[in-house]
């Protein structure tokens, strides 16, 4: 195994190639020019967001994907991210390279850069890998979109599908069996989320408030309920599925349940958002113009709290809406 | 024990209230509306580096003070943060309230702000604690002082004294037994740092090239020799060492080793800098109005590498200069 400075100077440093104010990670700050940011930072650690036997392509995509997710669904554009990793004990350097490949991947896919950060490892074997990323962009135009914006009236949009990710975790871990092309698709899902950027951009200007969906699609709402003080309703078969997640809740044959678990199951990374009902026409141009399927879900009103309803007024009981690494 | 939100509410929120564009810690992203920035990232792993027993106070203020410490040798003002926090399975409440205490204490010693991050839990039993900071700054008028900008005839300064911590970390792991005054000395060096912001603030325009020392004395002249391609020359009667220092080094009984061990241990975080000899009067000046004193330790030529060199012009052969996570 090369040293410290060894290992980045190959693997990191050509990631910062030619980035201004970046040093080629060879000093100790990134000296950024800019304008109004957008600044996220988001951890992943093995055991909780991602599983020891991902390929470390996928972990370092997923680490950018998920904060690249929290610029969407503000409406900011990602151009930059700094970078923390604690490796375990007595890494192999091909472990190393590939997690250097994936972040290659996806700047060129995102065209974002390297502009600094810190490589450690762990002392203690067994100690779990970590990645911390923080992500810079610019803001929209209007600024970023809040989740503290939404209005008793908005309707409730989310883009793509929801409850994929937390079908294929399931299905890595064994909990039941789908067909190998219904589990590739899902485990593609959970390991490679796609965040909706060119949606955020779109919604700028437009949308009253977002998120992204990280904690599950009733806990996001929830998110924006209370820091919005409004209510929001959201009908349980206008929830957008992917096919091989319809299968699973046809197999199921019990709706209720089965639609309760997918609206609170995370790591969708799909953008949910309000806007007026008199914005539906340029919401339906951000999405043609974004390329990104969109459904209206639901609605926003005065009151407090989420309610996931069914098509014959039936509220759906949600025990608990969404993963805490810190609950009883 | 409380849930993530809730802790994220009592411990954290009020770290980032009143900051404009934190939204109080209740959005995904934090916009910073700013010119041209300083950012830097630095991860702290338990085990690696601080002790589990360290108090949960130090370890936050420490993870905050390596931060402000690069931005302070680039000559830059931070002004906030964003914090990453990975804690034990089954961490106490009460630990995460001792932390947040630390941070509220630098905070308000340094006039910084939280403005976003993301707090989780290991559900491994016994992996370690790991902050991540990433600490955001203005540049100086003269942008940041470079790692890459030492000229043949620089001289080469060094602020406060070199080995303290090294030797803290030593008493506190038991190699050997200092009196307990001069011990506490040592001990706190190695637990909280003095990050010497006004020093390089005063700096900005006036020297070369500037760096922290976090692996070393004689490493980071080492890493602006490598970036500047030139060579560093250090006197080593003239490192400054503090009163514990000293008795240490005279109980040794060995100047050579015991020197070369001070200036190869890390943690220190003063700023090693070279500037020209013409500015000598402005880099007295520097330290005058800083309050921070300064000792001309060297002298920068062509060429490349570092010497450690006593008065008689022995050369003392450093084996290694620097801690390397990955090293063999």
């Amino acid at each position: 195994m090369s040293g410290e400075f060894d290992l980045i100077a190959k693997y990191f440093s050509p990631l910062a190639a030619g980035v201004q104010g970046a040093f080629g990670l060879k000093d100790d700050v990134a000296a950024i020019a800019a304008g109004d940011l957008a600044v996220t930072k988001d951890l992943l650690v093995e055991g909780v967001h991602f599983r020891s036997r991902d390929p470390k392509e996928c972990i370092a995509r997923k680490a950018l994907r998920v904060n690249l997710s929290d610029l969407a669904a503000k409406g900011a554009r990602p151009f930059g991210y700094f970078l923390g990793c604690v490796w375990p004990a007595g890494v192999k350097e091909s472990a190393i390279a590939e997690f250097a490949g994936g972040l290659r991947l996806d700047q060129d896919l995102f065209k974002i850069a390297l502009f600094g950060g810190d490589t450690t490892a762990h002392v203690q074997k067994g100690a779990p890998l970590t990645v911390s990323v923080t992500m810079i962009g610019l803001q929209g135009p209007a600024g970023v979109i809040p989740r503290a914006g939404a209005q008793a009236g908005d309707d409730v949009y989310v883009s793509g599908t929801i409850g994929d990710a937390g079908l294929g975790l399931a299905a890595l871990e064994g909990e039941f069996k789908l067909s190998p092309a219904h589990k590739a698709f899902l485990a593609d899902r959970y390991r490679l989320p796609s965040p909706r950027l060119s949606l955020g951009g779109a919604l700028s200007g437009h949308a009253n408030s977002a998120i992204d969906v990280s904690d599950g699609l009733i806990a996001d709402a929830r998110h924006i309920a209370t820091q919005s003080g409004v209510t929001i309703e959201i009908g349980a078969e206008k929830i957008p599925l992917s096919a091989p997640a319809k299968a699973w809740l046809g197999s199921l044959g019990d709706f209720e349940s089965g639609i309760g678990r997918l609206a609170t199951s995370g790591d969708d990374y799909e953008i949910l958002f309000t806007a007026p009902s008199s914005r539906r026409r340029s919401i339906e141009m951000a999405s043609q113009a974004s390329k990104t399927a969109i459904t209206r879900i639901g609605s926003v009103a005065r009151g407090a709290g989420v309610k996931l309803i069914t098509a014959n007024g039936t509220e759906i009981a949600v025990a608990k809406g969404g993963f805490d690494h810190f609950g009883d």
